[in-house]
């Protein structure tokens, strides 16, 4: 813990990330290559994700399962493309209770492989469709570069794995779980993510059709923050699972699968935060007040004290995620600015004459000075539930303003790179393929992030080749 | 899916479970040996059990973090019991991203290692402790033997984590997480644990004492349900845990650890089947009330499913966990008969006549005809919640009484073997230790289960070597 500044995340985004994660409490390198350990405050944060997606899940009627950690090798053969994907990523299981194993086994890089086994024994006709299932699992893939939350050897996530009759009942579950990601994304973790479809040089191994959502970073980049795949029979005949129809035609069925992991952590640090630290928003923050106590003396401090517990008590009793720092060694100044790097949106700052008026002060997160305001401690519920929802709707506010700003429309291939060059989304009718989304980014760095879902008209020339597009695509430097 | 019997516990109990387990849609066996793959309705009633030890761990002011999956060969060398412990049971990963590992890491069987590790950089002075962690997880241990949720080689577990300055004060977390299984046991589970102290020969690798939680199974053997360990300074001196405390001398911290697995969903099953299937307790019971509609007719039909549903939708809003079972193509009789066999505490039938006369006929998973009672449909929430909370309460008082009623007094070793041979637990004075349990193990196949906590007086002769002894001690033969 210390009160140094962070470096400026606007001349130095990546040193200022690195700092936070750390120094907010989040996470910490461990010895194990690629791998972090994500500490209580990061992991109450993926708690609060996981819950507002787990209950979303279960509304839209999936179930959760838990299917092994270990796949055998031959499993991740059987479809060509998903194992061409995966093969450089995995890691593998050579020695079981100290003997060589006949069959190496894969850390799980991903389940379709051994879901889709699993799915061809339980399904047997039409009756047993649509099957829908979740599971909350840990994932290894061997990256070579690894960022604390954004890119790491092991990930906590979720994936889900649904089968249905037909291709267009697969297709509405595909869009319907990009939808729940995207209500979480936007209404619980405050970031105003695009919905849209992937190219094909940048979809699943193995899929149909990939979506993402993707969401705007504070150095203007983009973070795919979270896929649905339509897999359409690909799984389904590598691993015969197929069903009755109502006419007793033997069909494959048609798969989806959508995953989303620890990587949100690292997409909320870096739409929200600042240079004082982290702003959490309130629906995931897990302490959504602090109680600073500000007394010179016992007798101060006996009175200041007192009040501090019974404001605390009151708002916990609410529900209301507070804390009291207690901490005697430490300064207020040094107080807030530690809270201010852990984000917590709300402060509340007793003192002696606020006692006595039966006030307190309140800071925002997401506000400086003119932000505080003096609150009566009657009402202190409604008046806290009220601030808490002006915060969250306030920082989804900003990443939207922020995000609106720096998509640019781009007409001609050099308009794009101008846009790739000083930060920000470029957006522009386009007709490339494979070929050019490559030739984009060996050019600029920027990306091909996805068609957008919602398009802005009837079509136009490709900003690359000129050629008529029937879509604007986006394209991004991104995570 | 089928209504056959299952094999009769009294005649065949391990032909009995693992006919359960698959019958009643728990688990089933997975491609990967030794790993089996948790279905959703098995999965439910874990998602119960590790809710209720959340709120609990919570509740002792323990917060969640997470861990890597892989530990470096090294780290389990450190502490000389521990590796030797685990070693036989390790996977062990030697390729990642296509090339051999320099170290090869283990899949965690336990993460004692990894922890104390971060603890030891985390921890300065006096004021870090107590440091009070808990992770859920999966961990592996290739065994050779196994069985769906008793011994499998991947599970599901939480393991808590804790450093603190004394050895009282370690040794006051351990016997308090060990209140925290049984309470959850007893209260949540209905199954009337025995917390007890494990024998040296039972104890953990590299603790200076282990407690558990012993259930008795339907077949009268011990089911270890939970285990707390006070490492002492073992892990500390391994790891260089080590504190400054308020003399500013250096000490080495005391440490435990604490797990509770997916076991706990055997123990659930064995503690409360009957010949009929699951008897599962309403607290944990996925479903808690299933409704079955009886009509022979489609007039019948609609009056009796608008009757149903609209229970169903009374029930749901006051959140018990109901559903209406509107499978069209089977009879109420194989319905009943199925449903039993998945545990569901109570059914409620209601056909035309129970429409007319606003009642519904509710039956009890626990009794069998004398059970039946009409209830009025005015009230039903009144009723039906007090009617599970009857259950919940029945099925601990039978599982206390079959648990007490095969306790057995032994005096000497022939009794002992005795009551081995015709199933139980036997208690008796015991002066033994690492050699003396062996030989019971060997002569009789029962294992030292624990000395209770609960003593029964000042001591006695010991059954074995008529050496007094200060303890009584519980022997049978174990899962």
């Amino acid at each position: 813990m210390s009160n140094q500044p962070l470096p400026s995340p606007a001349e130095d985004y990546s040193g200022w990330y690195n700092d936070i994660v750390y120094r907010a409490d989040l996470c910490e390198q461990s010895p194990v290559r690629g791998c972090i350990i994500i500490k209580p405050y990061g992991y109450e944060i993926w708690e609060g994700i996981k819950n507002a997606l787990d209950m979303r899940f279960k509304a839209t009627g999936h179930s959760n399962a838990y299917f092994p950690l270990f796949i055998p090798m031959s499993y991740l053969q059987r479809e060509a493309e998903h194992v061409e994907g995966f093969s450089p990523e995995l890691a593998v299981v050579t020695i079981g209770g100290g003997e060589t194993l006949a069959e190496p086994l894969v850390v799980r890089p991903t389940s379709e492989t051994i879901i889709g086994e699993a799915f061809a024994k339980w399904i047997q006709s039409y009756r047993d469709l649509p099957l829908l299932m979740n599971q909350w699992a840990n994932v290894v893939r061997w990256e070579m570069r690894t960022r604390p939350f954004l890119r790491t050897a092991e990930f906590l996530w979720q994936e889900g794995h649904t089968a249905h009759a037909t291709h267009d009942e697969a297709e509405a579950e595909t869009l319907q779980m990009l939808d729940v990601y995207a209500d979480m994304a936007i209404n619980v973790a405050a970031i105003p993510v695009i919905k849209g479809q992937k190219a094909e040089s940048e979809k699943f191994a193995g899929a149909l059709r990939t979506y993402s959502i993707e969401a705007m970073m504070g150095d203007k980049k983009a973070l795919q923050s979270g896929t649905s795949h339509n897999l359409g029979q690909n799984f389904a005949k590598a691993f015969n699972i197929q069903y009755l129809d109502r006419g007793n035609q033997l069909q494959h069925c048609w798969t989806t699968s959508w995953g989303l992991s620890t990587r949100m952590v690292g997409a909320v640090i870096m739409a929200h935060g600042d240079e004082k630290g982290l702003r959490l928003p309130p629906r995931l923050a897990p302490i959504q007040v602090v109680i600073v106590p500000i007394f010179k003396n016992d007798d101060e401090r006996g009175k200041v004290m007192e009040a501090a517990e019974r404001i605390h008590k009151t708002l916990a009793g609410a529900g209301i995620r507070v804390k009291v720092d207690e901490r005697d060694d430490l300064s207020p100044g040094f107080k807030y600015n530690d809270w201010e790097m852990r984000g917590v949106p709300v402060r509340l700052e007793v003192g002696p004459k606020d006692v006595v008026n039966n006030v307190v002060m309140s800071a925002r997160r997401d506000m400086g000075k003119e932000g505080k305001r003096s609150l009566p401690q009657e009402g202190i519920v409604a008046s806290v539930t009220a601030l808490l929802d002006e915060i969250q709707a306030s920082l989804l506010a900003q990443a939207t303003a922020f995000r609106d700003a720096n998509i640019f429309d781009v007409k001609t291939y050099d308009e794009l790179k101008q846009v790739v060059e000083a930060g920000g989304f470029a957006r522009g009718w386009y007709a490339g393929e494979k070929e050019e989304d490559k030739r984009i980014k060996n050019d600029t760095g920027a990306t091909h992030r996805c068609f957008p879902l919602e398009q802005p008209g009837d079509g136009g020339a490709c900003f690359l080749t000129s050629k008529p597009a029937a879509r604007v695509a986006l394209f991004a430097k991104a995570y």
